[in-house]
């Protein structure tokens, strides 16, 4: 087998399942594992077997990508680099995922978060492609937001982390949130867990006239403004579960954000409806596994530059 | 008069007043004259005739930055271009500023937000020496941030805006705010003119124990929580008319941030009670005169890989 048939692998390690993917792009997808996230030890085993499977059914690979729920330590140089750390899923404090993984397969690893994988498999593959500042948000088990400045993430100490951002309330939303850290932050107001808890039965299943949305529509308004005055992405793309479930919120989504800006806002991005401004992932559903292989062929590319022993642990 | 010794030439067009400023850097000020900010036609002639003075006194210049209250248009290729669009500022609307002074200078203009300007500065030359990922927040006449991604202000659509994001407000807090597109926006909240209309009497005068501090930290400690989620800077400078004259702001900000955290961020630049994360400018008040300086050194340099005639409409 040459080098050039070699395959990228990309594992997303999502709140409730983690994929396994491997290929080279979403048109070369040559195998897809899904598996439940549970007790850390045992998913963490069982990714290594499926890789594992496939290093013996595909040959060597040419990188790794994984693509993690968060908070993750990306910072260069820190004891915790690659660790997802502060994480409100219980169990999975602290668990080093990049070095372990690295240190199995010996080949360049790269490491973000599941959202900016995301974000960045929209710019290499999706319907990103040529824009430079950009968002991608899923709204699905948790809220988290990929923010891509100059056609790469934001990163200053640390990734960042706009689920966790505190919106104001639409008049009349007394829901306390389900938050562990913050409460009604976005994630614990507008997170499927958190329609669940508000309207007693799964977000997906929700009707939409429910008025649970109404709430919901008015928080993702508040995350889309903020967005728009932090980083002003020239596009947003919404994912997610809840997201691809419900596809009512994208409009509700919209007239919040244009409510909210009152025309203090100026550019052509922002004309029309916003129909062209906030949309849907151009990869749907794929965006979270593909960020993983993005970040694996990312990787690489770093790689090339850079000593092999290095590569794990820088960015 | 050699090349080398010809001096750079910086505006910071403010929301009150405009400081013209000439040298080279923070140890090499010529000159510095300010003018009230009044009607538009008059204040830019006021500005014109400065740097006609200065020509004739020092010789021509290498460049000229402008740092101006927005919003601005940075849009390349826009009809606005170089433009002040949507402000607050009553008779300032669309009113441009950086083509008419680089028609009439005929050398590099750069162009940018006050904020951004003062952010540059810093980095340049201030306490952000040495950082790539950091923010100047100015609270005086209006609320600004400049937030700086890998060595540059971030800029999507167009530039940012977190002066008008909103916030949640402190239990209690029942002022509807003075910004005119959004009334209880952070700049809404918390501005100099916020606290007056709070108060009853000017920000620089009301007493460190007036309740109106309450709200005020309280929503600035709301702004720094957004932002060490959207763009995770490595420090945060606080400058303005209001934190320089009220400096109990910083420590009420710090616990503000802490408590509203909650621990969730992990980062070195967090530990030891955020006395190191956010601080004064190093520049102190001289970072808005000298960040207009800093834009003219960032055009003289980008001005030197382009063509003449791109440098004053591009970035």
């Amino acid at each position: 087998m040459s080098p050039s048939s070699k395959l990228l692998a990309g594992v997303e390690l999502g709140g409730t399942k983690c994929v396994c993917i491997l290929g080279t792009g979403p048109e070369d997808v040559r195998a897809l594992e899904r598996l439940p996230t549970g007790d850390r030890e045992e998913t963490l085993r069982q990714i290594e077997s499926v890789l594992d499977r496939w290093r013996s059914q595909h040959g060597s690979l040419r990188a790794l990508g994984i693509a993690s729920f968060g908070p993750v330590d990306l910072r260069p140089g820190s004891p915790t680099y690659g660790f997802i750390t502060s994480t409100t899923k219980p169990g999975w404090r602290n668990t080093d995922v990049a070095l372990r993984l690295a240190r199995k397969l010996g080949v360049p690893v790269g490491f973000d978060t599941d959202v900016n994988g995301a974000a960045m498999a929209e710019g290499r593959w999706g319907a990103a492609q040529g824009l430079d500042d950009f968002a991608y948000v899923t709204v699905g088990t948790g809220i988290g937001v990929g923010s891509i400045v100059r056609g790469r993430p934001i990163f200053g100490m640390n990734h960042t982390e706009l689920g966790h951002i505190r919106v104001v309330r639409k008049a009349g939303d007394k829901f306390a949130g389900v938050c562990s850290f913050h409460g009604d932050c976005i994630e614990g107001l507008a997170s499927g867990p958190a329609v669940e808890a508000r309207a007693g039965q799964p977000a997906s299943q929700l009707p939409p006239d429910h008025p649970a949305w109404d709430y919901v529509a008015h928080g993702l308004g508040q995350l889309m403004h903020t967005m728009v005055l932090t980083t002003a992405p020239q596009r947003i793309f919404l994912g997610g579960g809840v997201m691809s479930a419900q596809t009512h919120l994208f409009e509700r989504i919209r007239d919040e954000l244009r409510r909210s800006l009152n025309h203090y806002v100026e550019g052509t991005e922002l004309e029309g409806g916003l129909a062209h401004y906030i949309v849907p992932p151009g990869l749907g559903t794929m965006s979270g596994p593909l960020g993983a292989l993005a970040l694996a062929a990312d990787a690489e590319q770093q790689a090339m530059h850079q000593p092999p022993v290095a590569t794990a642990a820088s960015r």
